[in-house]
Parts: C-alpha cells; structure tokens; sequence
C-alpha cells in the first residue's frame, strides 16, 4: 500500500468494502426477518458511515448520548434512539432535540417518567428498559410488578409514548460458546414475550428490541422480535472473533503503528500506539496471556490475518509492546509500521477520532471536530 | 457546591488550590536538592496548567509526543523533551520544531541516530533511554557494550548534541511497598551512575535525568541525579494513592457523574460515566475486587474523602456500575450526582478533554481544541 508512505502516527484504517459488506450483511438479515433495524451509531460515531447506512435503506438508529444523538439529528437523521437509561439533568436539552426529531428515550424508574412528563413539552416514546440477565441497568424481567407499574406510568404521561421493551443481552460478552449465545438470546426473547404478553397487556402495538452484535450475528431466525439494534458488527473486533461472532475477514479497521524500538532479545518491539489509541479493554488469550490487540500482516489489499503468535501485549498511555515470533523480529526495524487489531473497536475509534480508508480518504467521528 | 447544579453530564473536576500545591512542593523539593525540574506535561496536557508552573518557575518540560511538543511550543515553551523513544517517521516535523525551540529526543538504536543526523537540518538534544528494570523500552543497564556504541555514534553525529542518560521507573508500579518504591530509586541511580562513568567516559558534563512520580513523591534525598521528570503528581488519583505516593486530600481531581439508575437490590447505582470517561483502568482492591475509581462525598468545600467500601465496579462505554453501601444507597435517586476518584488520571484527562475548576472556570486540554 503507497498510503502506508504517508502513515506517520497511529493511524486507524478502515476497509470500507468489507464495512459496506457488514452493513449490507445485517440490513438483508433484518429485512428477510421482517424486523426494523436500527443500528447502534456508537460503534462508528461518523456521519460519512451513517451515510452508508442510509444508502442501504436505514432511517432509524440508536445511540448512547444526547451529544451524539444531537451529531446525527444536524447530519438529518430524524428518527433515534437513545439507548442509555435517561439522564433527567438533561431535560431541557432533550426537550430540545425531541422538537426536532422522533426521539425514543430508555426508562428504568417511575420517578424519572414522572420528572420528564412535568418537564418536557415534545413528545418522546418511551421504552422500558428489562434485564434479562447482564445486570447492568434494566428492571429484571422477573420483577413483573415493577415492569408493569412503569408501564402504567409511562401510559399516563401526557409526553411519553409507549414503545415497548427493550433489553442488551451484554452477557454474551461473557459467553464462551456459540451455543451460548444462541441460548441467551431464546432466553431473552422468551422472557420479552411474556412480560409483553402479561405486563403491557392492553397494548396492542409495542415494539420488542434486541441489540447486541454476538446475538444479531450468529441468529438467523429473529421471528418474534420487532427491533434489532447491533452496533459493533460495522467493524467488528478481536473481541467478537473470540466470542465467534465474526470471521476474521469481516473485520474492517486495524490500528497502524509505527516501531520505534526493537527488543531482540525479548522478541517485543515497542510502538508508538498505547492506551490512549487502542483504549486498555484486553482479552485472555491461552493460558491466561493478556492481549490488547492481534497483529496482522500489512499488504498492497490492506491487511492479512495470520492467527499468529503475534499480540499487543502491554500499553501504557502512549507505548505498546508487542511480542513477535522470533522469525519476524529478525526484520524488524525502528521505523517500520506494524498492524494490529483492536480489541475492541468501539473504544479504538472513540480514542482515535477518525478514520483513513484504503483509498487514502479521512472520515469523520464525533469527537475528531478539531479546530482547522 | 452551587456548581454542581449546573453540571449534567460526566464532568473532571479540578481542585486547583490542591492542584497548585502539588505543584509548588514538587519544584521546592527539585530545589532544594539542586536539580532541575522538568515536569511531564502528559498528565495535564493543558496550556492553561502549564502557566500554573511558569508561574512556579518552572521553564522546561517533558512530553509524550510531537503534537504535544508543538501544543505547548505554541505556547510559548522553548525547552522540551520528547519523552517517548523517537519516531523517525515523523522526522521533517521534528526538524521543523527543533528550528524553534531546544528539543531533546530519546534514542535507543544506533540507526535512529543516523538516519535522523541525515535528515536533520537543525540541532536536536539526545539522551540515551536506559532500561534499569521496567522492561518496557530503552537498552538495558547491564548492555554497556550498547550503551557506550550509542554514546559514540551520537557524540559523531552532527546534528544530535548528546545530553545524558534517561530513564523512567515504571517498574513503581507494580510495587506493593515504599520500601520498594525507594529501593528501586536506589538501584536505578546507581546503575546510571555506573554507566555515566563507564560508558561516557570523556564526557564532562552529562544530565541524569529520572522521572516517575511514586519516587519523586516519596524520595527525599535526591543527591546524584540531574533532573526530574515526574509527571501525574499534578493531580494525583487513585493508583498513586495505593502505592503510597500520596494522601487522599492531595488529589487534585475527581469525575463528577450522573445517576441514571438505582439498583437498591444489588447495591448498585449505574451512572452515566464509563470507559469513554474514566478508560478501562482499575486496580484491585482487598479480595482482588476490580476497582475503576473510589467513591468520595462531594460537598460544599469540593470533595472528602471517606474510604468507604464504595467504588466503580465496572464500566463499559457509556455506562458505569458504582457499588455502594445499603446505608447510602437508600438516599440515592436518578439524577444525583456521584464523585469519583479515577484510577488514573492521566486516562480519564485524555478522555474527558477539559477540566472544570471548583471555582467554575473551564480548563482546555489539547484534545478539547473543539470547533465553536
């Protein structure tokens, strides 16, 4: 690749053929299951790849901050999701937004329908966040008398629309087999449609939604759900290789970094690309070895998986070291540029604040509007 | 804190009164022992606290990376190292820089010294990075045989005037005593001594340069080195604080985060503040508990520390589980807000772009040069 001539620092690379092919990939999967989908922006945070969605047909998303929900509502999206438990100091703002566009917000507490319902004068919809498992954030599918006073509530406001139930099976980042995550999401879906079925039960219409990229990825049937909101499937990661989730081809960004010293007689090499690229989100590898990142080959088409031996092993806020097979180390040399996969990209493009495609083009996120 | 009623999202609240103490004690303690202080402006990396140092005296420091370098060069210092092994590819900028401020850079291998004396058309400074024991870069101690090869290449360059030997401790990290801390400080500097008088033999006057701050907090007696580079003592955080490299009431900085959620079943609070704020740094705390920051009570003064078994659990993008006491969590409602000490606040500054003082005056942070 010339454009690698040009790479003087860390620098996150994105493939924008297999992202468009991820993309399309999950658009097909959701329109032959009849289900809405709604992707997750917070992976990518760019309004150039939001574009890319919206040529494939995608009107509504999902995010995870007012700020970015307002990113995108500029960028003309008129239909989102904040998919994070609503932050009631924000009402005025999001009175705002909900002016401007369909704005759907996540509830957990009667308090906070009954705060917004006084402060707001838009309307927004209301989802009911439900734990089926993560123990994050969600009312437990279990407490049936919860979800259904918050139902109630909701029902009540004069500014909140009743939307349905929405749930993340984060828990299937802690699975350790396909079958796994298969098993949680029947599991997820089987605990949704009882509690749509005995908690909102004079709703006729209501909008089930799922969202996690393990599940949406290795399910093929999604009857029963209305909504699918993945996020991370854009580009993918180490992270959801290891969990099975993706092949390592359709992983469309990698971390670019130059050498700048070589430890022979460690087979490491240190770079300049550390917690403040990469972020420190690892993953065990065999016998419990710390990686933060997979190296790669870097070639004229972009980037070859290896499955070698070859990982980021440390970082501090600007160093990586990196252990190389003993064979590679050989010609290595202050200077080079190494490739490696992150471990998780979401956090990866939030630190990097941009992106540079195979064709040399820069593309947008969020938090890379620096000052010209 | 009237402050605080203004606050609605996740916030880095800055103590300048404990800001600028820990300021002034580090440059006593470099005067006092005749050294020079060079502090590392990686932590802050804010133009505005740079002052806070000027003000102090202080005239030259370090950085982690070349636009660093040019952020604080634009603002007028004209003395700084570029703490982080060089970057060759990068070496037209370095050029440029060095026409306009003394630069010193960090060389470990003989071909980094050539190809730079080739490429250089201005005069740059070079230490040599020693390794006594962290392993992470730098030629090791005991490879005298390359640390006297590299001395004499640079002594023959002709752009790169040679100034003495580095080295950063990070070993301090992994310490689980003062003692520890000391002893490593010790060995260190008796190794550099070693290799000042075998390795640079001809050389006359040499710097001696170390710098991390559990050992420039905790050594009194800094007889034999040259200058001090330490870095997070300017706020401090949690990861300090546990190695004993200071007292809770000198931390300088805390997040401030709002509650979206109360779990009173499990404890458990879910703030808006997760790895996009505070990163994915943690220590472990008794029992090997993940920790991601320690919980304090904010108050009318700021915040006070209280050392109760209350602290950030777990944190995934935007999302953030603080553990708390029953006692506590029976008072906590959606809305509220949390202070919470980072583990590392050199990460959460990076992330969270700018500072907020108690006095409500907004800090810049290079990375929070946002368009208006």
């Amino acid at each position: 690749m010339k454009l690698l001539n040009k790479i003087t620092e860390p620098t996150l690379l994105l493939d924008k053929q297999k992202c468009l092919l991820n993309i399309r990939w999950m658009k097909q999967k959701a329109d032959k299951n009849n289900v809405q989908f709604r992707p997750h922006f917070k992976t990518h945070q760019s309004v150039e790849i939001g574009e890319w969605f919206r040529q494939e047909g995608v009107l509504s998303v999902s995010v995870s901050s007012l700020k970015m929900a307002r990113y995108f509502a500029e960028a003309g999206w008129k239909n989102i999701t904040l998919a994070f438990p609503v932050n009631i100091r924000e009402a005025s703002q999001i009175n705002e937004l909900a002016g401007k566009i369909e704005l759907n917000l996540l509830f957990i507490h009667k308090e906070t329908v009954e705060f917004l319902d006084q402060h707001l004068k838009n309307q927004v919809g209301g989802f009911i966040k439900v734990d089926t498992g993560y123990h994050r954030s969600g009312i437990p599918a279990t407490d049936k008398n919860h979800i259904e006073k918050l139902y109630r509530s909701i029902k009540n406001s004069g500014n909140i629309q009743f939307k349905g139930l929405l749930v993340h099976t984060g828990q299937n980042y802690h699975a350790v087999s396909k079958t796994e995550i298969v098993s949680n999401y029947c599991n997820t879906l089987e605990q949704l449609r009882d509690l749509a079925d005995t908690c909102c039960g004079d709703q006729k219409q209501m909008i089930i939604s799922v969202g996690d990229t393990p599940s949406c990825s290795l399910v093929d049937d999604l009857s029963g759900v209305d909504e699918i909101r993945p996020g991370n499937f854009v580009f993918y990661d180490l992270m959801q290789y290891k969990l099975g989730s993706c092949f390592p081809d359709q992983i469309a960004v990698v971390m670019v970094c130059p050498v700048v010293s070589v430890q022979k007689e460690r087979n490491e090499v240190v770079i300049w690309g550390g917690a403040i690229h990469f972020s420190k989100e690892f993953i065990l590898r065999e016998n419990n070895i710390t990686s933060y990142g997979q190296v790669v080959e870097l070639n004229k088409e972009g980037w070859k998986w290896t499955g070698n031996n070859e990982f980021l092993a440390s970082v501090s806020q600007e160093h990586g070291i990196v252990k190389l097979l003993p064979e590679k180390i050989a010609g290595i040399k202050p200077g080079d540029l190494l490739g490696i996969i992150p471990v998780h990209s979401c956090l990866t493009a939030n630190l990097m604040k941009g992106y540079l495609t195979l064709e040399g083009e820069k593309i947008d996120h969020l938090n890379g509007q620096l000052k010209s």
